[in-house]
């Protein structure tokens, strides 16, 4: 490191923080009921504390989850407070451009359910940082957020408001965006000196570490599929999240002590218990019944354990993609199978079966507006339900299909693009010396793991020749 | 470890696993307010945020709790997720089975009221891992989950419907249950080189990573005692809870200070500042008034301290009772001390000090139907109580102490029959070098404490040799 | 250590603890909605999410953040948990007396908020702790605690009830107070062993402990400042703080880079990106706007990292303040900031700019009684408001800075008191090799960072000596 890196990253946060600050005080508000009000109403209450959930998986969940490497810990949580930090404000300036006609001199509007999707929008980021974990600089990855933001919330928007998808835990708009993007981003920058790094592995306590962040993110998965929703929709997504993890749980033990010969995995633990909240996160809020929730739990942890025992190193070797944290099982794959599964559940959406809760789920299935239809529903439902576009059961689970397609699309080609612009060497790529190593990016004191023992060996030697030099004098 | 272990693992896993989604298929349902209705209700919220509180004492709590073993630690926060998620599928099921005629076609209905009862269930369980902590195969533990969880809610069945006994924050049926369920168990699996395993005992940072789970335990417990109930009991239940706990800490390092010459047994304040938790479980609803709250703390700091300093020992000694974490001392005694307080407070809950109050505690209390009294009562309350059996405070009380007696001879009986069927061959007990070490049940990586030293030690070793011999060429 | 040590320590605890419960047994009742009541209504919905949050600030993010000493962490994370339980007693008993008629035979009522309150208490005490962690007995740290909640109490009482100033997150009244309350204690401890000694630092593993705490202080700080609020402005100061800690971790990381040639310094991370949370805590119910409450996350996190290199050396070496934890830096100056802050906003607040809202913030702002400008404000709005003393914007804002400046007076004076109480030898201040040292403190076990080490080393060279003296023999 030097000063020049220091005072590069200094002007590159402290130029983008002033930006912020000018775009907020010329474009943001507080929300509605942010605002001096009579008579008082707490309308806090009800997202909170999902909020705060969604937090803990943030800053604790991915943070912690990251720590696993042995001589990286700092890097993992420091770092994923950073950039979380930066891409909440950066995801609020940019959602409220997307969704405001600011233009015309809209406002945007800052109350907890943007919170809630601020929050969201940088884990997205934070599954990228995954794949590039250890090969990458503070600012290449500043750098990668600043483009990764604006093209995830695009694509979220195209999906929500022209395809009318819908995504209860975005495992499209998140899980599967955040790991394809970050995975095309490390297939760019691609290098044999990390693949061959043997500091790119644990130590006993950094698997302990790690732990913490696996179960703050298995505990509040229900809360963070959930968060958006209020009713029986929140209900049913807390209940098929539950589900869904528990069996997840009980098919990765099963599946990677299977693997290694009764020998359990700590990074299939660490990782693929959690895919089942991936895996429901598309269809969570629909009526999946317990016994489906409880399906797609061990679907999704039979995938993602096979995947890190057969598909990543297959990766690694014919396509040169290099998966750090394997955001391939625990986000991509199991982000495609719940974009698939609503589909499917879509295209079954049938009004025998639903009934009318097929419009509550998906909007456009109400019939279009000044139709006998609509008017006989209305007529016969306490709801009073705004006009759709009446899309059949089937073109739903089609524009399901579609919203996957063009997520897929947009996270790897954005992501091939990011990958080169962090190559420009301004960026400081890591040098081989820096690669999975907290010592170049910070100060690191005294006692980590595995340097007591390397010290000692050293010093051994060294005491060695002294001893046995002098012992030949005589 | 072999192919054949894990083979058998995985069957018995997604045999089980395969079973539970077919009876969820045939059985279960969602909750009413998860159902699609109309027009929308949130009955999820005023339950949801303390059973969060709740699922981290499972997840986070007792499996960081557990890991203040030196080379056991992967073991005790990853299994202890297995055993959870196991357990909630089959409390699920078992809880089903009992409370409705499933029989004549019910089915039984999953809401966030029956997730925090399973999360319950799996607290059982995993109090009872904790008295045989290190002496047991994964196998092993999910064999006795699965007696323990049919065996542990037939329990809190007939104590609850039958004897009509109160036990709000459930320290008979879970705390009480579990331990002496456990410690049963653990005397049937008694053996010499468990006792004198010298792994089995802590490291500096795995105590750290054990108060993890304490202070959880500790933080959120007023959520566990109060999580059923709601209104005024609720309230009482927290700041019961809160002030129990804050008294029970203050003592706990006043006595562990006082059986050490001034120095803190890190054994008492990872356990012992729990035990004032445990201790007004059953009476957390009741009008126990804030100074009996930090009296029942003080007994319980008391109690708990001064047991893992004689009475474990005593317990090892005579009883040949190998409690790994003990739990005697944390969920045990003070369990039975909190059954007993019940009784007696249900014993004074007379009409003049209570009033009506004593009728939401105790229903059972409400006078029979179609008697003069009911008719008064009501007719005089703004609450219209349902009939009950009449009993006096006295007779209450007797029915308290009759649950308690009644949870431990299950437990116990229950815990020697797990214990038996455990030392079935087919289940992998371990073997004397398997004991306390996550080696044989985990691919462990390098750095796992005491390793290092010893490798380093080794290599130096191995050096001196070379160069020793080097030296003598001359 | 000795009998008498531990004797002493528990004579005092068990005569306090005795002390609480008979003042508890005379003095304290349940609050309204904990006693038995007809109709049943839930009041503790609202202020318990926030509660648990705050709980988990103070006994997880105050315990674990002082977990980064190398040898010193079951003192930072089990003490904390001792005076945190200590000190909510004695603060609810402290509250109760000052807050009561209790002389007139008034009773004082614990419900949830006096929960919230009394865990506010002990983040006072648990801050002052910061400043002379290491340097301290239990002893000392319990007497210092029993006398400053008394005095914090007070100052609180004077500023809130006769100053009638307004501070939404108690900036002034717990963070300021608490730091220079601590300072002038550390000040008056000063010793030179203690600013020489070797054991005062981290090692890898317990900054990574230390991160902990971090993180859930700033993920749940905007629970802290809003906690004691509903409707728009628990929502308004939810909103600033989260903005505020987000740029403040921004700038933190861009200071620390700059500061150290492109490395992160670590204590930086962990303490400085809280700044933020502190200096908007007096105005976070203020309507700032958004781009103000980030502007104010930016000074708070240059001044915290600024403090951390430039100014807690220069405390140390001119004015003899050892400061272990840099309490000056994360709670003493952004505490100050945030006041003068409050100080500024409030003389801006004017009836064109915020409307009725600044009654809502300075209900003293309200016209007098019998006044024609109440009548006129009452008729005119949905809202009643009580008759204040029609103090103007300008008049507020001195009453603020008053009141920071009665904190300040208060807490170094009294900070200067105890310390030289602390001194009196029968509290066991620590003697030099007990500096930084749990094994003074603590049943240490083997595997303390650092021992292994030296120990390897040591019996490297013995064998080193043997073999070569062997080597000799020829």
């Amino acid at each position: 490191m030097s000063y020049l890196t220091g005072g590069k990253f200094f002007v590159f946060c402290m130029l983008l923080e002033a930006a912020f600050i000018v775009i907020f005080a010329r474009l943001a508000d507080y929300g509605d009921s942010a605002r001096p009000i009579q008579p008082k109403v707490s309308k806090v209450g009800h997202v909170y504390p999902s909020f705060q959930d969604v937090h803990v998986m943030i800053f604790i969940g991915f943070g912690f989850l990251m720590t696993f490497l042995k001589r990286y810990g700092y890097t993992a949580v420091g770092v994923n407070m950073l950039i979380g930090s930066f891409v909440i404000q950066w995801a609020l300036i940019v959602r409220g451009l997307i969704r405001n006609k600011v233009l015309e001199g809209a406002k945007f509007h800052i109350n907890v359910e943007e919170m809630l999707a601020a929050d969201f929008a940088s884990g997205t980021c934070l599954i990228s940082f995954g794949a590039v974990l250890g090969k990458t600089s503070p600012l290449q990855l500043l750098i990668m957020a600043l483009i990764e933001v604006a093209l995830a919330q695009t694509n979220k928007h195209i999906c929500e408001e022209i395809l009318h998808a819908a995504d209860a835990g975005e495992s499209m708009y998140i899980h599967a965006f955040g790991a394809y993007f970050g995975l095309a981003a490390a297939r760019v920058l691609y290098r044999k000196d990390a693949k061959e790094c043997e500091k790119n592995g644990p130590v006993y306590n950094s698997d302990l570490f790690s732990m913490i962040g696996t179960i703050f993110l298995w505990m509040y998965w229900p809360s963070f599929n959930s968060g958006s929703f209020e009713g029986d929709e929140q209900h049913r997504a807390i209940i098929n999240t539950y589900l869904s993890l528990t069996a997840c749980t009980v098919v990765t033990f099963a599946f990677s002590g299977l693997l290694h010969k009764g020998k359990f995995e700590m990074v299939h633990v660490q990782n693929a218990t959690l895919a089942g909240g991936v895996a429901v996160g598309t269809t969570a809020h629909m009526v999946l019944h317990p016994w489906g929730a409880l399906l797609m739990g061990l679907a999704a942890g039979m995938l993602s354990t096979l995947g890190f025992h057969f598909i990543q190193p297959f990766l690694l070797k014919y396509l040169r993609i290099h998966d750090t944290c394997g955001v391939n099982n625990l986000h991509g794959m199991p982000g495609i199978l719940a974009g698939v599964a609503g589909s499917i559940v879509a295209a079954l959406a049938s009004a025998d079966v639903w009934g009318n809760s097929r419009f509550d789920v998906f909007p456009q299935m109400v019939p279009p507006a000044n139709t006998t239809e609509l008017e006989s529903l209305n007529s016969n439902s306490v709801t009073n339900y705004t006009a759709g576009l009446g899309r059949s059961a089937g073109e739903q689970g089609a524009y399901q299909i579609a919203a996957l397609g063009v997520t897929l699309a947009m996270a790897i080609g954005s992501g091939i693009f990011t990958g080169l612009v962090l190559k420009i060497p301004i960026f400081n790529e890591p040098q081989e010396h820096e690669l999975f190593d907290d010592h170049h990016w910070w100060n690191v004191p005294s006692g980590i793991p595995g340097d007591k023992g390397e010290t000692v060996v050293d010093s051994g030697e060294m005491k060695i020749f002294k001893k046995t030099e002098e012992s030949n004098v005589f």
